[in-house]
C-alpha cells in the first residue's frame, strides 16, 4: 500500500529487475541485427536491436506491459487510461487486452492513421480530442474522471521507464562490449531506461558507456533542456518524425540530467535518408522516429568527427509503424 | 579425390551436418518471428524464418557459402563462376570474398538494378549476357573454359542445396512442434533442402511434417512437372517474383519426387498483397519472390480449405532484396 508514487520516484535497480521479469512472459526478446554495409558507412561496428519487432511494432509495449501488469487487482479492474498520438497507445491497449482489462487512448486530431487503426484494433475506446497539448491534457483528465482508470503516462511514469529499460539491458546483455548506445529522444522514457540500465552494465564491468540521445533539429527541446538546465515546454515540433515531438517530463529531465546523457542532433532529410538505408541494409521496416541514431552516426562519418569512429554502438531501433502509402522518399 | 560429383549425387545427412558446421562462422542465424494479425488471418499458427536478414539479404548465401568453403585449396584458387539473375549472384560473391577468391557472376540482362548492384559491390566480375537461357548458358560455359574456376550452380548442386536445408534445420530446430514448412521453390534447391531436413526431423520426432513448395501461377512448371511425372523446361515465366523465373534441375526433380513434396500455386495479385502484409505486421522488408507461401495460406483460409487450418506453420521468408522506389503496390 506503501508503493512509492511512479509520478514522483524514479525506478530502482530492483524496479528494473521486477519489470524484466514481469514482460518476460509477454514481450519479444527482439534480435539485435549489423549490416557490413551500414559498419562500412560509419567508420564504426553498429549493433541494432530490433524494437520494430516488438509486440505492437516499437519497444513502448515493455513500458506499457509492466505499468499494466503491476497493477493490483483492484485497480485493474478500473481499467487504464493514457494519452498517445501512436505506438505508446497501440502499447497500452495490447497491455490491457492480455490483462483482460478496459483501456482509454485519447488520441490527438494528427495521429497517423495506422497508429489509430492499431489502437481501436487491440480493442481500446479511442477519445478524439485535438492536438493542442493543453486539450490533450483535458480531455484526459476527463476521462480519468469519468472511469476511474489507472492513468499510465508514456513517459514521465516510473513503471513506464523501468520497462523501457529492458530493450537496451537485453542489448547490453547480448554485446557487453558496446562503448555507446544511441536512442531515439521525445518525452525521454526510453532513453532514461537506457541511462539506467547503462549504469548498471558498466558497474558491473567496470568500465564506462556512454548514452546518447537522438532528436530531430525540429523538435530539440532535450538538447536544449540539457544545455541550458532548465526543461523546456510549450514549443511546437516541427518534423516529420510523429513519435518524437513530445517533450521531456520532470522525471525523465531529472534522470537524463543525473546521468549525464548527452544529446545529438539530425535534420529531418539526414533521419529520412538513414531510414532508407536501414529499410536497404537491414531489410527492416522502421518509422522515421526510428532512424534519428543512425542519422546521427552517420552524419559524424561524413563530417569526419570521431564521436562513434572505430567504436562499438548499440542503436535501439524504436519502432516501424510507417504507413506504406506515404513514406517520407516518396515525392 | 573421390568426391561424388556435386552435379550429380545429391546430399547425404552427413552433408546436411558438414554444410552446417561450414557455414555457421560466416551465415547469420536469423530469427524467427510470428504475428498475432497474420495468425488471425490465416487461422493458423505461423512461423517465419527470416532470411531477408541472412548476409546478403537471402538464403542463398547459405548455399553459396558451403560451396565456396568446401572447395579445396588448389579449387579454389582459380575462382568460382556462377550464373544469376540476382540473389545466388551476391551470394556467391559474397562467399569468395570472405575466402579471399576471385569470382565471376553471369547476370542476364532483365535482372534487377539493385542485385546487380550488389553483385558488384560484393566485389565478383559481372558477364552481361541476354535472358535466354541457352544464351545464358553458352556464355556461362564460355566465362567457365576461359577462367578455369569451379561452377557453383544457383540450385542443381548437391553442396548448394545441403547449404540451403540449414535454414530448414535452424526454423526446425526453434519450433519442432511444426506441422508443415513452406518455402517459395524456382529451381528448388531450397525446397529439396527443406524436404531434407524436414525428414530428418520427422524421424528423430516420429511424427511426418509436411513440405510445400510456394510458387507462382505464371511460374507453374514445379506443379506441373510434379503433377506430370516429367520435368518440364524451356517456358517463358510471367510472374513479377524475379527470384522465382528458374526452372527444376534433374538433380531437385528427383529429390522433390523422392520426398513427396506438394506444390501449390499463388497469382501475383494474391503474391503482392501477402508481401505488404508481411510489411506491415512483421515489419520485415521482404521482396515479392518470398511472399508466395503467406499467399497461398492466406488463399486457403478465405477459401475455407483446410489445409493449414489450426496447423503450426513454418515459412521461410527466402529474400528480402526489393527496389524502394518500385514498390508493387504503388501504380
Amino acid at each position: 500500500m506503501s508503493r512509492p508514487d511512479p509520478f514522483l520516484v524514479p525506478p530502482t535497480d530492483a524496479d528494473l529487475d521486477a519489470a524484466a521479469a514481469r514482460i518476460a512472459p509477454h514481450a519479444v526478446r527482439t534480435p539485435v541485427v549489423r549490416s557490413d554495409a551500414l559498419d562500412a558507412l560509419a567508420g564504426a561496428r553498429l549493433w541494432f536491436k530490433c524494437e520494430n519487432l516488438q509486440r505492437g511494432g516499437a519497444f513502448k509495449f515493455r513500458g506499457a506491459c509492466n505499468a499494466v501488469m503491476s497493477l493490483d487487482d483492484a485497480e485493474a479492474a478500473r481499467g487504464v487510461v493514457t494519452q498517445s498520438s501512436g505506438n505508446h497507445g497501440i502499447a497500452v491497449a495490447t497491455a490491457a487486452r492480455l490483462r483482460g482489462i478496459p483501456a482509454t487512448v485519447v488520441v490527438p486530431a494528427n495521429a497517423p492513421r495506422i497508429k489509430r487503426e492499431q489502437i481501436a484494433a487491440a480493442g481500446a475506446t479511442i477519445v478524439d480530442c485535438g492536438h493542442v497539448q493543453a486539450e490533450r491534457d483535458a480531455v484526459f483528465a476527463a476521462e480519468r474522471a469519468r472511469t476511474g482508470a489507472s492513468p499510465i503516462h508514456p513517459f514521465n511514469d516510473a513503471r513506464v521507464i523501468a520497462g523501457q529499460s529492458t530493450a537496451t539491458a537485453e542489448l547490453l546483455a547480448e554485446r557487453p562490449e558496446l562503448d555507446v548506445v544511441i536512442t531515439p529522444v521525445s518525452g525521454g522514457g526510453l532513453l532514461s531506461g537506457a541511462a539506467l540500465a547503462a549504469r548498471r552494465h558498466a558497474r558491473a564491468h567496470g568500465r564506462a558507456i556512454e548514452v546518447v540521445g537522438a532528436e530531430p533539429e525540429g523538435a530539440r527541446d532535450a538538447f536544449d533542456s540539457l544545455a541550458g538546465g532548465v526543461r523546456i515546454t510549450g514549443r511546437t515540433p516541427h518534423t516529420l518524425c510523429d513519435g518524437l515531438r513530445a517533450e521531456l517530463g520532470p522525471m525523465t529531465f531529472a534522470l537524463l540530467r543525473e546521468h549525464g546523457v548527452r544529446i545529438a542532433l539530425a535534420d529531418d532529410a539526414e533521419i529520412v535518408a538513414a531510414m532508407r538505408l536501414c529499410w536497404d541494409h537491414l531489410k527492416l521496416v522502421i518509422e522515421p522516429s526510428c532512424a534519428v541514431p543512425l542519422a546521427i552516426v552517420l552524419a559524424a562519418a561524413r563530417e569526419g568527427r570521431a564521436d562513434y569512429a572505430g567504436r562499438a554502438v548499440g542503436i535501439v531501433l524504436s519502432g516501424g509503424n510507417v504507413d506504406l502509402d506515404r513514406l517520407p522518399w516518396q515525392a
